[in-house]
């Protein structure tokens, strides 16, 4: 026995499981928590409970809310007929502070990725096809927001196909320079998009 | 509104309150612990919950313990009249890391620091001076090991001065350069320690 309490050595361990968090930072974190309040700490401990026993999934976007339909959904004003597909519920938050989309999400929970085994039962892909093909929403866009990478173009591409026939258009967020970039230090592949994309001035 | 859930905004602002934790930081822990099953989650925030609950400090060391006196101080092997002078439990656990000592702790809880309001009654110099005068352990040495800044210093100074008239032998541990290094880069303060300091090979 290193430490003289158990419970801090239990503390620390359940924090160095956190990802980005080595056995010095949660030790770090474990002494800097025993000096603060009770109350502050007590409401740490009851938000991360929180986490778990009040948050939901909408059952509509699958974004997690408080309340099902989460907010977005259940806003008249964001039943534009738009649906913006994202991997994760994050992507919804950096769209939604942009104040830029007044559509509605549909939150996949992932993308298709062989290696780690997911492949398309495993993401919600049928209930955005069950959304396109139903009737309580209106859809005549569905804006694919995934990440540029192997797993989001191979995602991208399976949803285009799956909904074409209905339809509807599909369309996907640009991909371009950076605002504030210099040409000098974008790759070659970010490049060759921004031209393929290039736009009427 | 940005989130669409206010208990996942809660917790990430009170991860973000953390040391070192930013709100992105604290965004990827909330998202993370989500995504845990929610055993894991519970068993995290019940660990911190017991931090305040259940984590007590020695009435001896005053270090952090779960049974009191703290295992430390109820051991037999450790009573050996020497105690070790340091500022935080952290401390207590680097030390106790290297096996290197037998003996038992005090922890200050602090150093003497005027600018942050921290005076000699603000730690556990009182509390010190008692063990050295009491008559429950039989004290010949007292090892300072606080940090060697100016309030480590200042400290150590002070604690040198009041226990001296009871006759108890004041070491503290040595300042040099640290193994592994190499001179070439060691500052000026530190050499000069370790030509003051230099043993009899």
């Amino acid at each position: 026995m290193v430490l003289t309490s158990e419970t801090l050595e239990q503390a620390i361990e359940h924090l160095a499981k956190l990802p980005g968090m080595g056995r010095k930072t949660a030790q770090r974190l474990a002494m800097h928590l025993l000096k603060q309040s009770d109350e502050d700490v007590l409401q740490l401990a009851q938000a991360i409970t929180n986490l778990k026993q009040k948050i939901t999934y909408c059952t509509v976007c699958y974004n997690v809310t408080d309340t099902d339909p989460c907010p977005i959904c259940a806003s008249d004003k964001r039943s534009n007929g738009t649906i913006c597909v994202v991997e994760e519920p994050r992507d919804v938050y950096v769209i939604e502070k942009t104040n830029e989309f007044k559509g509605r999400y549909h939150v996949l929970g992932g993308v298709i990725s062989p290696l780690d085994s997911i492949g398309p039962n495993e993401i919600r892909v049928k209930e955005l096809i069950a959304r396109v093909s139903g009737e309580n929403e209106d859809i005549s866009e569905i804006i694919l927001a995934l990440n540029p990478d192997a797993e989001g173009e191979a995602t991208s591409f399976y949803i285009n196909k799956l909904v074409k026939p209905f339809g509807v258009k599909v369309t996907r967020i640009a991909h371009g320079i950076p605002m504030g970039s210099e040409l000098e230090y974008i790759d070659d592949a970010t490049l060759s998009k921004a031209f393929a994309g290039r736009n009427v001035f």
